[in-house]
């Protein structure tokens, strides 16, 4: 296999095709991040690619270059999200059809992402591996199956992030990349060392599906078991073939982030930076915030891979962060059943520059006393000196005042 | 005045100054976009400068300059939020003081995030009125004040992000840009009528404050009455003088966009272009999505000029986007009130692939007979079909389906 190694003219000659067919995404530096990390960080926002992913790109190398091969059956494709999305739209562009395979649980907006973009959809089986089957299955019919990360056209067409990261940075110290199956790594790492051999590569995945991290560790392709991560684009329980092969030869590292770091980062790109990011698309800064990464003064690029997250779980993620920073305060009181009662506690509340997210009001129940009536309150808070003061003004103005923490 | 107008030259040189100080922000092609709206639309994203908004140029350029003059008794300015937070930075990295007056009702976080920037805060008044008035006061003592807009400086600042759009895009034909008090539209359109004069600049704001647009119509500058508006950026009930002049001269149009296409463009932005934009930022998309702006084949830049967005905001938008696009569903249906019954209504649900959200059981109600339950269920749907077929389906199985709509 290592005589097969991609180079970087190859890299190089994919961008010429991709050229006016993907966008260039910006580079764009973070004054904030890299004071809070003392380094200086750069973001390559590949979630501004169409379709909310780098996996375009491949797909639309990889069907572009193999076109009069692949003819009017079109082609079928087995993903979960961002690869189902990238070869819908880079078939519809050609006017083949397209067969997409997405297993039984694949978010409802990835689906209806994917049938927007022309999409033909097949609902499969538990795990994106039960999916592939079924996709080879449709294959065998005729159609072309175009493998999400196994295949070197396809980390050819990835690779082409690496190239444009140079073509801004020229003296990038280091590139921190998301790792699932690895056609993104596998196509960036040749990139930038084929270009600059003294950046360093960084591969970053979730702890809860570390494939790539023991493959790297073992020296050789292992099988994990995976847990649930907010990282689902890059959930794959086994590194490619042709992925581990570069991975071993020219990235330097593959390192683990917790599933909280991972929502922290989520939140942190979008309230500092704006920009909205899946799970996989936050892990390399979740790797700074975690310690993993430190390298004082670097020029350090994170790929933020991609943005397709769904509105529920990023409603979750907001509600998370508001929490966590002190910007939210729950808790109940009780209050004498008399009128007036409430509106004494809320004026309270006003004068202490709280706003009131949701109120409940409870007036039966085994440990409510006849006479007092309960009321659940949710403020708006500035953060934990803020609520730590309304607790203290609260409980000196005489109410029984219990905090979520304290419940 | 007309004689003091603002030259393209002194913008030039304001880039000058500026350069390395603020972020060259991208300028993105949106393929989805230019699809929807038949015309070639490219973003230019002032969300992703630093502070958020573009409000760090003016501040960056007047406290620079003027930065002898000033001294360290540091400057004063009153703001709700982007102008707070531009010169709290911008007087910080001069190692100057800064203070800033903000309304009572400014948002925590932007109140936290100009903390955050070293900016002294004093909260006066219900107005940013109000906050001028007593920031002059202030200034009275021996700060110096910097205005938000009614200040050459300050438009030559916001002007650069002119230049750098014709830099990227020399053939634009049409710039879209919010208009509050008038000093980001004052400046681009200097820059681009001054290199390209057959472009057109239009300007957008919230029908709930239409200070320039009954300006431009009258031919005089005008105080409006304001109604509250998700674009509270702009909400600014009379635009500057010297803005005012530029308005007349060189801003071709400024038209007019409500709450709900403003909430439809944020909402838009965020799902299809994964970036977070303020209400004020996504006026220029709102104008083309309610037909106030139309130009076919046309290459359309909308300035995108801040993404500061409070995350309890945020999350209404996201919440209204999933409704209005069928993505919830909320219903009440009776069930016998026996053990298994929630069981086989879940097991229905989950059959039709739609996803609970929230669930309420209601033992007790004035309508509610003895012997049923009431449950009140929020669904995760894939749109409005979605929503039809599961209400036949749990009517053909006997349920008494409430929809929301019925209620």
């Amino acid at each position: 296999m290592t005589g097969n190694m991609i180079t970087v003219e190859q890299i190089q000659k994919a961008a010429e095709f991709l050229k006016g067919k993907v966008i260039r995404t910006p580079l764009v530096f973070s004054p904030n991040l890299s004071k809070m990390t003392g380094m200086k960080v750069y973001l390559k926002l590949e979630n501004l690619q169409e379709t909310g992913s780098f996996k375009l790109r491949g797909a639309t190398l990889k069907i572009g270059i193999d076109r009069s091969r692949i003819g009017s059956m079109g082609v079928v494709a087995a993903s979960a999200g961002n690869h189902a999305q990238g070869v819908a739209l880079a078939a519809r562009r050609l006017g083949m059809p397209a067969t997409i395979v997405m297993p039984e649980w694949a978010s409802i907006s990835k689906q209806e992402a994917t049938r927007g973009y022309g999409g033909e959809l097949v609902l499969c089986g538990k795990s994106v591996g039960d999916a592939l089957d079924k996709a080879r299955e449709i294959a065998a019919s005729g159609k072309t199956f175009i493998h999400p990360y196994d295949d070197p056209d396809i980390i050819c067409g990835q690779g082409t992030i690496g190239l444009e990261i140079l073509g801004e940075l020229p003296d990038a110290d280091l590139v921190l990349v998301p790792v699932g199956g690895g056609g993104l790594i596998g196509g960036i790492a040749t990139a930038v060392k084929g270009l600059r051999p003294q950046a360093g590569i960084i591969g970053v995945q979730a702890a809860a599906c570390p494939s790539a991290y023991m493959a790297k560790k073992n020296g050789e392709v292992l099988h994990v078991e995976a847990r649930k991560s907010l990282a689902d684009g890059i959930s794959v329980k086994q590194i490619g073939d042709v992925n581990f092969e570069i991975l071993r030869k020219h990235v330097d590292e593959v390192v683990l982030v917790e599933e909280d770091r991972i929502a922290e980062a989520m939140l942190m790109l979008l309230e500092r930076k704006k920009i909205l990011t899946e799970g996989a698309g936050a892990v390399p800064l979740a790797a700074l915030l975690n310690g993993s990464v430190s390298r004082p003064g670097a020029k350090v690029v994170l790929v933020v891979s991609g943005g397709n997250v769904d509105s529920p779980l990023l409603d979750r993620v907001i509600r998370m962060g508001l929490s966590r920073n002190g910007r939210v305060m729950r808790f109940s009181v009780y209050l004498e059943d008399i009128p007036g009662s409430l509106a004494s506690l809320l004026t309270l509340v006003a004068r202490l520059q709280a706003n009131v997210l949701s109120i409940r009001h409870v007036r039966t129940g085994k440990d409510l006393p006849i006479y007092l009536t309960k009321v659940e309150l949710e403020l708006e808070t500035r953060g934990w000196a803020h609520i730590e003061e309304l607790a203290g003004e609260l409980r000196a103005a005489g109410y029984q005042v219990r905090t979520e923490l304290e419940e």
